[in-house]
């Protein structure tokens, strides 16, 4: 089996989030890193790439772009884990050159450059993976084929929450500070940097869009221009649903719930117990389905009671996009591009409805 | 110590509600029961005290009222276990006859029978005490007094919910008739059934008042004619929160959970782990309060390890009664007919912002 | 509905069990307590008893017991809540008065002082009940009828322990003295108090007798003249298991969990989630059962999701007591004298298996 | 940095632990696996290899020993992945060619046959790591060192259980057959297999060695010629322990706990928990301590609330021997050839306690 030929724009020194796509990436052995501009700064772009061992350094993704895609042993897919403001001009040029485009999220720092993005992809033939992680977790899979198959009834109300507390007081370095630049993470905070991922986990359980948002985004550290703290009403059809995203919640690090309740039966999960998850049939007693227990049908790595966490299911979106490039065809777990523009347009339509007193606002 | 002699109006064979206050009552000793007005149906109200063992039963609240009043052994408190409609007639009995009241939860049916009834209270000596449950578990007092103390900072958000599934088909039955009845319940439904709970329990930890709502009230089976799922947007000052009460969420069947946050720490509570109370000052482990363990100052029956649940709670506020009979103060943890009205306020502020769709709607 | 005339020995100020007893009996309203010997010191017997307003007060047991034996309307049962060593002359007073006996556990302080007190029994009308608190919670009692049914196939496993944590340092005052002192406790320590609390959760639960023990008796705080950790191997028929009981164990209040598996099905219980039960069958997801819930069929005080704890277990002993007097007879579920003599044995033999170094001791 | 070139003897197409060894391996980029003898099945290693797109196949494990030791290129180290009884057998060739050994635990199937590799070992300057998974689990590594820096005071219990349910019937197929197979898999069946792991927790994290055990090993399902539930008291110096081994608990799919008291604190970890240690302080409320939270110090890929499981634990372990290869010095937390006698021994004295009907047995 060849693995597929990965380069990576961002991700240098002290970076999170790259290292966690590294890693991602590596797990499955389906990729091989070749190639990089890990850095903005190029002195910093080339001791990255030396301490990961890449064949090739770029001090630009641009010229990234160009001498990858005239390379016979060019890369075959890009990473892209640069500030979101970058997310645009970076998809851009590799999708141009026709490379396969494996970026974080959100898509881009503005629904206007989202726009451009999709026109951008439209005019490639390469992919465009979105790595909304928690897509990637099994029992969210798990939860997402329950409802498909019908087996919660008529979805009547999605609760779905992300909350940390790393923002609580004013921080500065290098993960925060441009999180909290509108110029360089864009105009929402917590909204943008994991509202759009409960967002996404909504909708990916759930099946239903959200078609209308009533907001209050507020921002609680003093001086911060962003939001730390998001309250959002949700309307999916004839569901309704709460969001809640915070930054500023001391006692929750990073924990994610989801909650889906149909006319027929309802499902718990939190990331905190990512392993299992909480099935109640009306009438019955509730069921724990496990990763690997009875019944489960999604793929696991290792068996029931061996604990995979938030690595393995960033892991299992490589594998997806390995699948995806390989044959040509998203799988239909894996967010893409359509994905990324309804998390944009749920940012933006927070955003107008919290400046507009809460005023339900059509996505 | 002689017991207090109490009398109940409601409660009859087959309620639960009525059954749980004379738990309640019985407890800690403090209360006798010795009359009643069970049900408006003659027959059952004799065959009920019969049952019951009371000295005195009558067939009618308002005689009951007059007749105790004119007793030297009569009555000193009455508790009221109707359906909401009934508690500003039972009540305003009552206190004109210079009778305690102990009131089961919401106040009255309506706003106008809440500011009747404040007024009937003001031209009376009696006390007035309103039996929000959940004021009585002993990690909430504690989280209460946490608070107050500025052990969280300045608070921040308030997310409090209450979910319950058994309306989550249409049913029928002494329990759910009255409830989804707006002629005997109100015209809020899980708003104000286990809503004004939630509200009460926000209010009651976070020391702030609920000064604006946002809600979108919803009812989900059909031919119901009161909401059945309650999403509100809470502002309490500087603070911004978010209620949840649902009765059709399958997997959830009494379920409440607190979570309050300051600058400094936040807390979490729920119901089915009532005995703990998690706290986490920022930059620190989370810790784990227990009822009766290290640093718990509050009132305990038995020793930490031996849970206490929802009737011990019930029957705190029924101590706490006692006290307040006997003493003709209130004591501070107890709620009253402020608490009351603050409530009746909520619930038709979320019913005004509801059809107004989600405008922000002052109390 | 009559109550039934109850009085008590043992329990005066600052007692903790007999304070619980005296709610439990209270809790449902089948008892009345009348009359008492609440104390070995007269003064402090009669200061307890006008506390409580006791209608009868004694200095002695012994005398109370000929006195309400002569009365018309003397007690019909007694509590017995002293230290181990007087339960034998206590119980024998009343069991020889006709009387009916209540008994907090173990049954004696000795093995042949409990030999005696069947031989009383059995000379006497009266019932004999013993207040084996943790057969009264609803979801062991719900174990138990799926044991009994087949639920589990036949039974391999049962694991059971009781940890708590109070005693890790030397201790003193009126719970901690009487329980290390052998001439009050019996030789057993932890073994004794909470040890055979375990032993007859394991016997109830599974329905099998314990046959052989295998057991480590320790010692760690310095100066104590009894066990505080018990290591106890158990052969019952077939099956094998394990049973932990400490009182050394920081970060353990009261905890106590038990654990039964079949070759079909597994069941899990621990007293800090009272109102749930896991139940696995093999190849299926596990299921929690609650109490109240879908297919729970014992009593519930209160629907699914208003937590009942400790109290109430304590409760249904007495309400099971009260049906037991009135009919003559005991329910199935009620602890009694033979419970009582296996506890003893099974004391008895852990400390002649101890003495002999984990020598397999039959009881 | 370049990367140690590393080999595997056994783990090819079906196998379980191969596989987990081989994401380990990858997982922090240390290793790059060039060569392998992946079956005793000439045509499977072929395929296998072929597959994973290794660089050398081998049909025998001691010609790739020779061949690996005279190439310039050759590998660094070895996994030995096989079925116990040829750990020995290939850990010795590899030994022998000065190439560094990481062998699956328990060390080898027989006392006599680990101490034969014990003395190949002496003679070979390459390392021996063994890969006691649990060791590499970031909350225990903590757990491990609050003991060592004296955080829990003199220890004085450590209970330890390592639960499954899979061979609660009678299985087959290439995980079980080998496993319940005393010529492959060694005498010891549970208290082997998974038994090995849990002792070796219970000493990796009290630093007390297990002098002594009293054991009762058994086989509930019909026909099986080795244990499946292993029931053991320790004697660990001053300390007291229990340990519980089962693969016939239905309701437990690999269920890890660990608690060790001390005179002044205890620690409470389960695998499904992995993230998070509760430790309580006599007379403190109990706190929980995170991984990559306040007060942690060890090693994390992702912040807290980013749940790592039983995969980063394995590739902990790598990382550790990569360390090792590299420094020629074993670090502290990672387990070796001492750590696998220990484990031989117990399971060793094990066996002959039970065969004595649980005398008290040395290591």
């Amino acid at each position: 089996m060849t693995k597929i030929r990965l380069g990576m724009v961002g991700g240098g020194q002290g970076a999170f989030i790259g290292a966690v796509h590294r890693i991602a990436a590596r797990l499955d052995d389906r990729f091989e890193l070749v190639a990089g501009a890990l850095s903005s700064d190029p002195a910093r772009a080339a001791t990255s790439a030396a301490e990961l061992g890449l064949a090739r350094s770029y001090a630009d993704f641009a010229e990234m772009a160009r001498a990858e895609a005239a390379r016979p042993d060019g890369i075959q897919a890009v990473s892209i884990v640069t500030p979101n403001h970058l997310h645009l001009p970076v998809a851009r040029a590799f999708l141009a050159a026709g490379i396969h485009v494996i970026c974080d999220k959100p898509l881009t720092a503005t629904l206007p450059q989202a726009e451009e993005l999709v026109e951008a992809a439209a005019r490639s033939r390469a992919l465009f993976v979105l790595t909304h992680t928690y897509a990637g977790y099994p029992m969210l899979r798990a939860a997402r084929r329950l409802v498909a198959e019908g087996a919660l009834g008529k979805i009547r109300l999605v609760q779905v929450e992300y909350v940390q507390d790393w923002l609580a007081r004013p921080v500065s370095g290098k993960q925060a500070d441009w999180r909290v630049d509108p110029a360089q993470s864009g105009e929402g905070g917590a909204i943008g940097d994991i509202g759009s991922h409960a967002a996404h986990l909504a909708r990916f359980v759930s099946g239903l869009p959200i078609e209308q948002v009533s907001a209050e985004l507020h921002s609680f550290v003093e001086g911060r221009r962003v939001d730390d703290n998001a309250h959002v009403l949700l309307r999916m059809g004839a569901a309704r649903g709460m969001l809640w995203a915070s930054q500023v919640a001391p006692g929750f690090d990073n924990d994610i719930r989801l909650r889906v309740f149909g006319d027929e039966a309802g499902i718990d999960w939190c990331q905190s117990d990512a392993n299992r998850l909480r099935l109640t049939r009306l009438g019955e007693p509730s069921q724990i389905l496990t990763r690997g227990g009875p019944g489960f049908t999604g793929a696991a790595r290792v068996p029931a009671g061996h604990p995979e966490g938030y690595l393995e299911a960033f892991a299992t979106l490589y594998a997806d996009a390995a699948t995806a490039i390989l044959s040509g065809t998203m799988p239909p777990d894996l967010p893409g591009l359509s994905d990324g523009m309804e998390g944009m347009r749920f940012i933006a339509a927070c955003l107008r409805s919290s400046r507009a007193d809460g005023l339900w606002t059509r996505l």
